[in-house]
């Protein structure tokens, strides 16, 4: 079996050029102009053994990882959640409470976010499965992978290679933070959900870029197993932001954020350089090798 | 285990008054008003073992029900279909030549209902399902299943009984036809997933209302097993349209639509009467008994 982006890959051939939405697959997000207002619609699906373990976790808190995954789209494109549907697949004999008990966790971050549930559908199935699809207002510039341009700082949110511990479902999703990177004049952004290594290749990919990575400033998470560095580059489902925004712009940026979100640190790992792809390693200010990686990031399958 | 419509029943109380949708969770589609336009989201899921077997039907048909059960969603509330975003979940060692084969099927539908995709997600899974979520265009007045009144006409598009041949997945969603319906000014309309009879209860119960049916006028297909009449009444997924409209407007809708749609039929299959689920049933103008039903409709459990 190929890997999961070698089959997007190759299913995105089979789109016709016309059929793809305004900035259609590859993105966080895909938007949809309506009338004026430009709509996010993003969709992402969490299954029991594949995302989470039914007989091990909180059922409120798999409830809440399936809202908080679209949160988190939403929020790395600058966008405001505006309401979902939710598809749950359940096989025979599976525990209602479990069921109405995860539906309660994800109502519940639903109401912290203020988003509505619009409708839904519920399928027999051999594992559980909630698919949640999200609608959020685009701001007026939504923020792509695609803007990174060479010079560009690269910022992060928070801190990484915590997931492991738990913060992969109760994470809070960074929504305001989102909008508010967005107002600020990002010009990247996408969340991490397969590693910060492997997101950060994505948002090179689309730009046409290379990056080079201060491994000193990368923040790490207490909670990180050993090598910590290693982790907090390579596991996925920090849900943290990372963005990349122009040199001159990131010292004032820096400073109205302290004032905005005191309690959620902005770090810069590094900056864009030219040359698709390539990727350049510093400590303490000089060139190192790069880090020894036992895996690159996170894949669903 | 309780049904489906219990445990829809059980969860819809989960979610405060608040977070419900303008229409919410129980219509064929969510209603979320946007920037002056009103716009219908729905999601539908089906699963190899459970709405078709990946083993015996053709993958491209199985691709094209992923996106034509919501097409019918969307019709059924008179929308015009904008763009979906599609989640799918794929075992190891499912052959992606399959896949593959299955999306071709379903963009060559989008296709031609001129629908864009907007996105997707891929995560591993125990059987190979596709939650599709698609938005449309609502009309300037929705129709909803609660409008029927005492006195409206019971009308259906096409033909019953036949799903289980094939027509599942090749059936033409009446994407047209529904918004042709909206425009003329039908009271409620749904369209025929669960059953003639359990979906034309979904219309009773939410508008407080009950039916007489003639049973002679039950549009029946040529493919349907015997007894054909039990199989019309009672099966699912044909995907026809289900509507009412008041009396006097009947005639000249008929009328009409001979014109617009000269190759599919309306047939009136009786009228909405007062007392809440209350049926009453007669064949050839004259009361007779309730016809013998070894199962009310098709539930997805």
């Amino acid at each position: 079996m190929k890997s999961e982006f070698d089959l997007i890959e190759s299913l995105k051939k089979k789109i016709p050029r016309g059929l793809q939405g305004a900035i259609g697959i590859g993105d966080d997000a895909g938007l949809l102009k309506t009338g004026g207002t430009g709509l996010l619609v993003t969709a992402d699906t969490i299954a029991d053994g594949v995302d989470f373990m039914a007989s091990e976790i909180k059922p409120e808190l798999a409830g809440r990882k399936a809202l908080a995954v679209n949160l988190s789209d939403i929020a790395a494109m600058g966008g405001e959640p505006l309401g979902f549907v939710i598809s749950l697949g359940i096989p025979k004999k599976f525990p209602q409470k479990w069921i109405v008990r995860f539906y309660a966790g994800l109502m519940k971050l639903a109401a912290e976010y203020k988003t509505v549930c619009l409708g839904g559908d519920i399928s027999g199935a051999k594992q559980f499965f909630a698919s949640v699809a999200m609608l959020g207002k685009a701001p007026a510039r939504p923020v792509l992978r695609s803007g990174a341009r060479k010079g560009d700082r690269i910022g992060v949110t928070g801190k990484f290679g915590g997931s492991i511990q738990g913060r992969h479902a109760s994470f809070p999703p960074r929504v305001k933070e989102g909008r508010w990177l967005s107002a600020a004049g990002v010009s990247s952004m996408i969340d991490v959900s397969d590693g910060l290594l492997q997101d950060l290749g994505h948002i090179l990919k689309v730009s046409k870029a290379g990056a080079q990575i201060d491994l000193d400033r990368v923040p790490v998470s207490k909670a990180a197993a050993r090598p910590a560095l290693e982790h907090a580059l390579s596991d996925g489902e920090d849900f943290e932001l990372l963005f990349t925004v122009p040199h001159k712009k990131a010292a004032a940026l820096e400073k109205r954020w302290k004032r905005a979100f005191p309690r959620v640190k902005i770090s810069w790992i590094g900056q864009v350089v030219s040359g698709p792809g390539k990727i350049e390693w510093r400590r303490n200010g000089r060139k190192t090798a790069a880090p020894r990686l036992k895996r690159k990031g996170f894949t669903h399958f």
